[in-house]
């Protein structure tokens, strides 16, 4: 069409209530009136989906996932109806769809159904008919015509995978922060915007516990390489983009400092020191549903060793309880479990180049007086379990000790 | 399938909160543990649908109909699914549906769509597998796959149209009262449960003002003959059947009073007695969208008549605006409204063949002092306009002298 074609996604804070949806509608009839087509993810309003399962949960504490489905997309049915309206009563002409619709096809696993395929014919043509084209996020629809939703942070998902089936030029992601910062300004009031970032670094932050998008959505923003700009709904500024690669980039070690006070530690001792064993362990972990995040042995004892993990705080009890079934069976010693316990990361692709990054963080940890626990790293990312009072200090002190706040 | 079918229909106050919907769910198990194939329609939850009107209402006083269909029909999407949910909970199977997903075909009036056919394949296939099918009530979808509503009172249309559809062999209609009385029982506390009344009877009664079930809905059960069972949700007692005719119908002469105190009187006095006139002034309300109920013209004076009607109270002042036009076109005279009138109206089949009903009517008002300011008369109902502060005795004279006590 020769125009630019912009998908825009608005989280449920942005359509909290009638004055924001209003706020919404207008940046979305501000960006037309400009002279581009326009494409509108919207999840549900505010906190509705929180309180739908809380609704379903009085009624059945184990409900069926296809029956949460039906009940749950309806927070999303209800915003792309609303925000229609506002950008009515504004002189646009807007029409909204459900994700059935559309047509955004997905696979049966019901509250984390995988998109399949989408058919843009409906959007293409209200697109051809000159309407802003709102569709609800977060849900599709099977072969069999049953609703599905795809878990939490879906709508990312939703706008992302529109913007790649349309061949969008960019996907704006509308939230209540300005941008990714360098870190939390919450625990660091010097923490920066950043310009732009990388999909890996930005898919090793949403992994390491910031909760700016979903990391499903970078994924697939990764691999069909659509660029995502992250920006505050409230405000004009351009905020952070997503993209494949960052000029100079070798010159940014480290990008960004993140916190993560989710987590339990749970320490295996004395584990007989065989070949197989390990494996044993996690096994009956993931049989109960268990995700595991960190895991760290050392050698340290005349044939038997430690074995620590981290597992989401919620689902410590849970694992407590396999594990000490698994200890006694494989004659395993203690199990400790530390609650107090906070990872603090730095992320950066630059990092990879540079030698020293893991014993520069060592060493301002060790500066600071704060006792590391576990480590671990990847590619991009090094990670430290330190206790849970001195995880502002560690981040601030990194932060400062990598020059993000300048 | 040789099994009786039975379609349940509960109401919004039916399932206005967890406990209503746990006690629907009860009494559908009950139902099922008993045999039947059940197919259940709900409404939306308590007041829902007067919420999302009200909160579509503060973003936009004129929104799109489509929209407003899209946001509606959420409500029942919600219903289905906890219900659904509270019945896996007793260990029953369920499944739910939209109306769009059952294949609930309307043409594309939205806010009143009219149903066009209903494709059951996929309720048939669930009952065939033993399930408990849950279909969203008052809603459908176009050929084109846009969401519909039907209309108030629409779950009880979609009812009676599956009932008809699936060869039912009844339509059970659970609500909050017992079933259909001879009178409101807050005016008359004397007032009797009617234990059957034809389709004919019910549909005058809904039209004069009883609000039990939609009229649209009691003319489709009448045309395809559908049994029909207004109940309670909270009494195990049966409520009302809705038939075709009822034996030993002729003994009873008067099956209900009813009352409305929703209208408007208005009067054109001294409009020129010649032919068309009429017609200009009801054509014209009806160019505006203005419904005429009662119509009472009197020839009383030389050459002029006066020629009274009564609109719903909402649609009062809109009326009034055309009819002062109009009467100044057609050089008619003084025009008068009365908001302080009532219409008590008696109802039943027995009456065609009973003279003097009519007469007896009058002279229980007269008796009891009360003015009659117009009379409407169908086959099957007697209306009388009285002052509205008259309204409850004339309905509990008339409840008296007509034996509905006994």
């Amino acid at each position: 069409m020769g125009k630019k074609l912009i998908v825009q996604k608005f989280g449920g804070s942005s359509v909290a209530n009638v004055l924001r949806i209003q706020n919404a509608a207008s940046r979305i009839a501000g960006c037309k009136k400009k002279g581009a087509s326009i494409v509108v993810v919207v999840s549900a309003l505010g906190n509705t989906t929180d309180k739908l399962i809380e609704l379903a949960n009085k009624i059945n504490t184990n409900p069926s996932e296809r029956e949460m489905d039906m009940l749950l997309s309806t927070g999303e049915q209800i915003s792309v109806a609303l925000l229609a309206m506002a950008i009515h009563k504004l002189g646009y002409e807007a029409i909204s769809f459900t994700g059935a619709q559309v047509g955004i096809i997905t696979d049966s696993a019901h509250t984390r159904a995988r998109i399949i395929r989408i058919n843009t014919d409906k959007i293409k043509e209200a697109l051809k008919a000159n309407k802003i084209v709102i569709v609800a996020g977060f849900q599709g629809v099977t072969l069999d015509q049953d609703i599905t939703t795809l878990g939490r942070g879906g709508s990312d998902l939703t706008a992302v995978a529109l913007a790649k089936e349309l061949k969008a030029d960019e996907c704006e992601i509308y939230t209540d922060v300005k941008g990714i910062y360098t870190t939390d300004p919450k625990i660091e009031p010097k923490a920066k915007k950043i310009g732009l970032i990388t999909y890996d670094e930005m898919l090793e932050m949403a992994s390491l516990g910031a909760q700016v998008m979903q990391a499903r959505s970078i994924e697939v923003a990764k691999k069909f390489d659509v660029p995502i700009h992250v920006r505050s709904s409230f405000e004009k500024d351009s905020g952070t983009w997503i993209i494949k690669e960052v000029k100079n980039m070798e010159e940014v070690v480290v990008s960004a400092v993140t916190l993560n006070k989710g987590e339990s530690k749970i320490t295996v001792s004395n584990v007989p020191d065989r070949p197989g064993i390990a494996a044993k362990i996690f096994n009956e972990l993931a049989a109960k549903g268990v995700s595991v995040d960190m895991i760290v042995q050392n050698v340290s004892h005349l044939r038997s060793t430690d074995i620590s993990f981290t597992v989401n705080k919620t689902e410590a009890k849970k694992a407590l309880k396999v594990i000490k079934k698994a200890a006694r069976n494989i004659g395993a010693g203690e199990i400790l479990v530390d609650t107090d316990i906070a990872r603090v990361s730095i992320v950066g692709v630059g990092m990879k180049s540079h030698p020293g990054v893991a014993a520069k963080m060592f060493g301002v940890l060790a500066k600071n007086k704060i006792n590391i626990g576990m480590i671990s790293t990847s590619n991009i990312s090094i990670s430290c379990i330190v206790q849970k009072k001195f995880a502002e200090v560690a981040v601030r002190a990194l932060h400062d000790s990598f020059g993000l706040a300048k």
